[in-house]
């Protein structure tokens, strides 16, 4: 695999419906997957707002082969592949792997808090020594506000000069932009996602290469607007519609409100459905969040039917 | 099965020891558990402190057959079967029950933070539903520092009272002594397990059953002594006594000075390995540690050989 092959673009963690028996929903996630894909969108399946954590690695498994047998593309597929026991990781990154994804996310173990660089160093070291395989390409999952393990700007730096070519690019979902121009100022080149699209237009001008958001679940083809017309005239513009939708939608939990909205505009009431701990939002956020949706032009084209 | 069957005293958080491949090392993991059967000590294995977050689904489960297979104890074993998906809970859970343990201890879901107590409520609900067994026997596992995902009194009361003869204690590693206060004052006859030594005697003096403590893996009689002996006369002093030790060995990381401590006390090196994200002692803490326990008179009767 050549470095001509290293992931961009928008990518959305597929959010992953759920039958009333709360085993995931299959033909519902394809068809998911198959809207989100027509509009250029990539696949980071089993992400924080896929509820990834809440499935077994079993469960994980079965919805890939399932994607895989649809057709679905996975060169555009970036899975989470990153668990608290580097045993499931390495489980989870062979099998991503042998289905030819373009790269997995991966998480640190995030049970244990405090842990030392030199642990979380040992942890990616490990996985990458199990898998032992060339074609490995790895973007680090940088989450402090949900897994409460950082990564920070040395580790990063560490692992990449040990796996060249392997630990190829990560996923800022911190929100931070300081350490977003950080990142790229030292490691120039470096596979950086930006964590939502708020950052897309920053990102790009700091020589990232796109971002992994929620909200590209329900706004992919805005997203991708900017992705493409990142250096054209009214991309500041195109940054502002962006900014407008994620507003509406951060109001909220993210993942209840991103299956509210996919349920009410594909008029399909099984998509709101949450697996525990996460619940539903309650009807009358769900209506707030609908009707200042509705009332800046909102849509999304194609998800019914 | 009678309250009276209902599980007491005191239980390690078994420490899991590795071998070089970083695979669990069975067979000192059998010795170490029948050291501490020995000494009146349940076993709290796949807890925090024996790296059971670092350990697959399918590891614990061999590992406890193992511990079976060897004759040890089940009802004074109460696994840890708490992980972030339902799935990996139940299927843990119905193969412990199938062992005949005296109880489980149940971790919330632990990625997803800021989650509601409805959801986490949903989350206990489903797993007994799915286990679906009156033998059952929940201890909710209370630790909002490292797991970032507390259990409120009102959650527990909830729960206790939705799920009378199942969910019928917890440890509490919270170290809050207002927290131990006003769930024993709300719930006389809850099986409260303080989550460490330091509060066993002022548990026992509000009610509650006994500790379960990471101590307990290189101090148990110590600490058995103070569970039986508690109304004595000289049951401060005997807390004094324990609080010391466990001064000395709280200085470090919990897990790497377990490990050190029965390294050296058992003369056997292959004892202080981790499995990442958790790495060893360094070696000058590690001295200071053991000459700390080696000056108030520690010692480990039995360990070796």
């Amino acid at each position: 695999m050549s470095s001509n092959d290293l992931m961009s673009g928008v990518l959305a963690p597929v959010v992953t419906p759920f039958a009333p028996d709360l085993t995931p929903d299959a033909q519902r996630y394809a068809k998911h997957c198959r809207w989100l894909q027509d509009q250029n969108c990539g696949l980071a399946v089993f992400g924080t707002n896929s509820e990834a954590n809440s499935l077994s690695v079993g469960e994980r498994m079965q919805l890939l082969d399932m994607l895989i047998d649809n057709g679905l593309d996975p060169k555009r597929m970036m899975p989470g592949t990153g668990c608290c026991s580097i045993v499931d990781s390495v489980t989870l990154t062979q099998h991503a792997l042998a289905h030819g994804v373009g790269g997995v996310l991966m998480l640190p173990p995030f049970y244990y808090k405090d842990v030392s660089d030199e642990g979380l160093y040992r942890t990616f070291a490990e996985i990458i020594e199990r898998v032992g395989d060339d074609g490995l390409r790895i973007y680090l999952y940088h989450f402090p506000q949900m897994s409460q393990v950082p990564l920070g700007i040395e580790l990063v730096g560490r692992l990449r000069e040990a796996f060249p070519g392997i630990v190829v690019g990560m996923k800022d979902s911190s929100g931070d932009r300081g350490n977003l121009e950080a990142v790229l100022s030292a490691f120039p080149g470096f596979g950086y996602f930006a964590g939502n699209e708020t950052l897309l237009l920053a990102n790009m001008r700091a020589g990232g290469v796109g971002c992994i958001s929620a909200t590209a679940n329900v706004n992919p083809k805005a997203i991708d607007g900017l992705f493409q017309n990142w250096q054209a005239d009214n991309a500041d513009s195109l940054q502002s519609s962006l900014n407008e939708t994620r507003a509406a939608v951060q109001q909220f939990p993210l993942v209840p409100a991103l299956k509210k909205i996919i349920s009410h505009y594909a008029a399909d009431g099984e998509w709101n459905r949450l697996r525990p701990p996460l619940v539903e939002l309650a009807e009358a956020d769900g209506n707030k969040l609908i009707a200042e949706l509705d009332a800046i032009g909102f849509e999304m084209q194609g998800i019914r039917g």
